[in-house]
């Protein structure tokens, strides 16, 4: 597959590398605005054309698909006139600035018979994936809810809040796992040090399943905190992807001590093993663009769907919608159901 | 101060050991419908009477004061008997089943003159109380927001939900640092064993300074934790009352890097000292009684006021009715218009 | 079993309180020279005499099993006494103040026909029987080495030394797992705070089957460590009874990669699950008492023989004779051979 | 500085990485004999001869200085090489495999008036300079005693012993705090894994001044652990570098009550604030390399001295002689006596 970078900011090199050790794939191209940017990848990898323009990226025959790390406002622009250009699209995480934007991309790709795959990475960590193993096969129970924190002192974005930032992450997630859309959506937030810019949110939501959620979100914090309990009947978990034990089962949980008598409410406390299970020590970011390989020369489907990217900007929408309407619970609204519409 | 301690389940007897020890106080009688537990008491402490009847116990003119350690649905009416026979009341956490009850004892007090005090133990430990100097004397700055956790598995009520159990710790702790109520709550809550009694509970709060809040509260975790981060202009506090350092202060911080150009949002980041300061290791429990002494012998207004416990019962039926409005955010009814009202 | 108290000053009422709650056990007397002692048991305890003559109350026929908890300088006269007239003996560790005493009162009891059984508690901690549960079945494989540490800010001993203080817990817990004496000691100590009283030791140990181990102890620390580590050929141990995971079994190790070039040490590192089991919750002390009241009952012999308490006074002295060389090893002598000698 | 590095293996390309960042210094040309190691660095560094013979880099007059970065049996010849044509040498530790070694290397840059530097890495580290001020500026008093692990599950040499590998780091940082040789050490250590080369080591270590000092070693171990603490009569510090607060200084001690009395012993314990002050997160190669090139330009002596080096490798001789003298305290040669006698 050969591949055309754009954007070569904080993560672009990051995808450039992953490709480059890639034997799937081929960085043939990459296109920044910025000459420096430019010059210290063709300086590093050799064969790699540069461009500061986008207009010759897509037009260039020799480039299959187009890697895009921008700012989230251009994701749909770069990313429509790729696909209108013929080329596969991978775009960072959030899809689009919109769900609106993000339908498009999807009906674009649809229609050129191209893949469109959003970069939700934490869908590639092993962590994640060994956790969702756990719920799937039921060894959890029913997910009665799940609590997450991933809060941290900086790094304030100026143009997009920290729901738009970080909460893409947990979203996808949860929606990985649960594998349901939220019903509704409430969140309080406050922009501490600027005060049109939240960098700091709460947020609670709730599945058709039952479970309830709530996501933590912060660039403001005395120390890093990147900690998800889910609570199942049948078992506990404990993510913290910056801990040597990434996960952590604990085979705790409260049941009735007599279940005719559940009515009374006789209650037995569980507390069995705590195990950390040995988990793979892949790059995500790798297994990440060997998916899209894949989905580009297989056309099979990537773990990271741009319709799971669209789900997750229109939860990040309703958190905004939420937030505008000083913190009311809103519905979000179902992949479904939309696409219909369109 | 002559007192008689009304109930003698879990907490009853850590009150009789704690009066027992303070030289300005004398337990001279306990009440309770068990025989078993009066023995208990009586057995260990010599020259204290036990009675199953509050009647005798609030028409004893021996007893000054009267200690209530009962479920919360009896501490009107066992409250407002021993107020109406002339003694001072201490009554454990939450004051009373609905603001509306507090109130009524809050008049009945007035009227009789009578020193009413709810059981808000964390208002005596030493580590709220080192945290609410920072607080007050500047040293954190603005408070941006707060966020907590107490969680534990177990032990689950089947008269309460979780919000009744353990809300009013951070209620209480909430109202003591920032000194204001918060204008709206917005909750989610599941009953995860119990269907109709939430055990899980995630709560939002905003105040008036512009301060936000989040309190999670859950009888169902795979670990204990007690953990409050406090994030302020200037510093950032964890407290954690499990840990041999409950108290970390962080000199951390982001700041404009250049006043001027602030609309430019040129931040700094900075990363300072950690310091746990010593923390006295005193009970907060008889810090509490001799609160309550005092306060009946020298007609001083305790640090846990009735007035801030019917604050903290607002708090909880705040809660339960953003609950029963699916999650909606509603007004917390404050102190002074409320007492205007009556 | 009608037992005797003798000393009642830290540890005393602990053994006192844990008798009182055994059916099979019947506190009759305690014996102090402090009145204040004395009246605070008799005052809580019903029906338990008090004595400040050990002559009283040795020569008492109601009491059959006499407990003594006094400086370990005064063991051996006052369980020689007790053994002498009759009574089963259970000493506080360390057994005595030398190998010549211990084995003196090992006589005296083998001679009456009594139990004598030093006050090794943590034998009968659960975490302590699980991981020797684990080297016995081979699930560790050869135990290569241990490490431990115990540490602490205080409390300094003024009339013996940090390892007559510490050491007896960890020695016991390695012979207990090892079932093996060391064949030499040697050991670094310095006293800090009274130049006199050792209160920082480093005591390296080799034993038969190939396991060295190191065991650090301390009175002065800035905080408490209780932390030892067993590796294994098979698996490996982290045992700290401060946690809440007090034993954490880690599923790694090294091995050749191809056993046939072993020569050529090619190496591969196995790093596999980590588990917690869970530990059962009962107090060792209770335990302690009940195996106690077993043997005098049945004949049976205690986890913490005699003949273990003594290893353990042998290892400690060697440890004395190390730091008296200068820190040279010393052999430490064998069960066996001395008890040939006798 | 114009700078040939010799050894491309797993640190070589550390130190050409860091010299290249570096104004003050030019990597011009690398030696490896593997032409693979060679590629990878030319390939990346524009401007960098390669070279498979210490021969041509040695007498290639645009090069100054050489840095040696290969297996320790090779760095006696190495650098008397380089030294013999002239070359400032930096050497990464320890300095050679001998004390006598050490002081050829010594005499050969003295006669030759060139810096001779050996790459003691952790003496860069700020969290240790940090610690030296506080020692230094007798902030922690008398330094009753040390005591540090470094342990973790591998990686094995397969040339050289535990001790050799890791003894070095801690040796140095002993040697610079304390500013003392150690009188005496005496060590314990097994080849659980290849018999011949010990995989952990026990070693006690007593000072002139009377501090006394334990290190662990290990390739074998359950976790990474990097401890060390230091207590003094006034402070006790730990510092490990895996956390995010690697240095942590505790106000915290033991004190005769009554000066006068002291011959009695009351004893008062005293637990202060905890503090963790900023460190700076400065990459400790970095300075390492300044230091050099310093040492180069301006003739001044590197804080990783050759004398502390040799001194170093005397400490770990010591550890060897003890090992073979099964335990035995040894003495180690003091610098000043061993140069009197060269």
């Amino acid at each position: 597959m050969r591949v055309g970078v754009v954007g070569l900011g904080y993560w672009g090199p990051n995808l450039v590398r992953n490709l480059h050790q890639l034997p799937e794939a081929d960085v043939v191209a990459v296109c920044d605005t910025r000459p420096a940017a430019l010059d210290a990848i063709i300086g590093r990898y050799a064969g790699v054309r540069g461009t500061d323009s986008l207009d010759a990226l897509v037009s260039d025959d020799s480039v299959e698909a187009v890697v895009i790390a921008t700012p989230v406002s251009t994701h749909h622009r770069l990313a429509l006139a790729a696909l209108l250009a013929g080329k596969h699209v991978f775009v960072e995480k959030p899809l689009a600035a919109s769900s609106l934007e993000a339908t498009e991309l999807i009906e674009a790709a649809r229609r050129g018979g191209l893949v469109l795959m959003p970069g939700h990475t934490f869908l590639y960590s092993p962590s994640v994936n060994l956790i969702r193993d756990l719920i799937r096969s039921g060894d959890l129970g029913e997910i009665y809810f799940l609590s997450t924190s991933r809060v941290n002192l900086g790094l304030h974005q100026t143009d997009v809040s920290v729901v738009w930032d970080l909460a893409p992450h947990d979203f996808s997630i949860l929606h990985y796992w649960l594998e349901e859309m939220p019903t509704t959506v409430a969140a309080v937030s406050r922009g501490c040090i600027i005060p049109e810019i939240p960098d700091v949110a709460f947020i609670n939501l709730a599945f058709p399943s039952g479970a309830v959620a709530h996501v933590e979100l912060s660039w403001l914090a005395p120390g890093k905190l990147r900690r998800t309990a889910v609570v199942g009947s049948e078992k506990m978990v404990v993510y913290d992807d910056t801990s040597n034990e990434p996960v952590r089962i604990f085979d705790s949980g409260v049941m009735p001590r007599n279940p005719e008598t559940f009515g009374e409410y006789q209650l037995s406390y569980r507390t069995g093993d705590v195990v950390s299970p040995r988990v793979e020590a892949t790059e995500p970011l790798a297994l990440e663009m060997l998916d899209f390989c894949t989905a580009v020369r297989l056309g099979s489907q990537p773990a990271a769907s741009a319709e799971l990217g669209r789900d997750v900007v229109r939860m990040v929408e309703a958190v905004d919608r939420s937030l505008a309407a000083a913190g009311a619970p809103v519905p979000v609204a179902v992949s479904g159901a939309v696409a219909d519409v369109l």
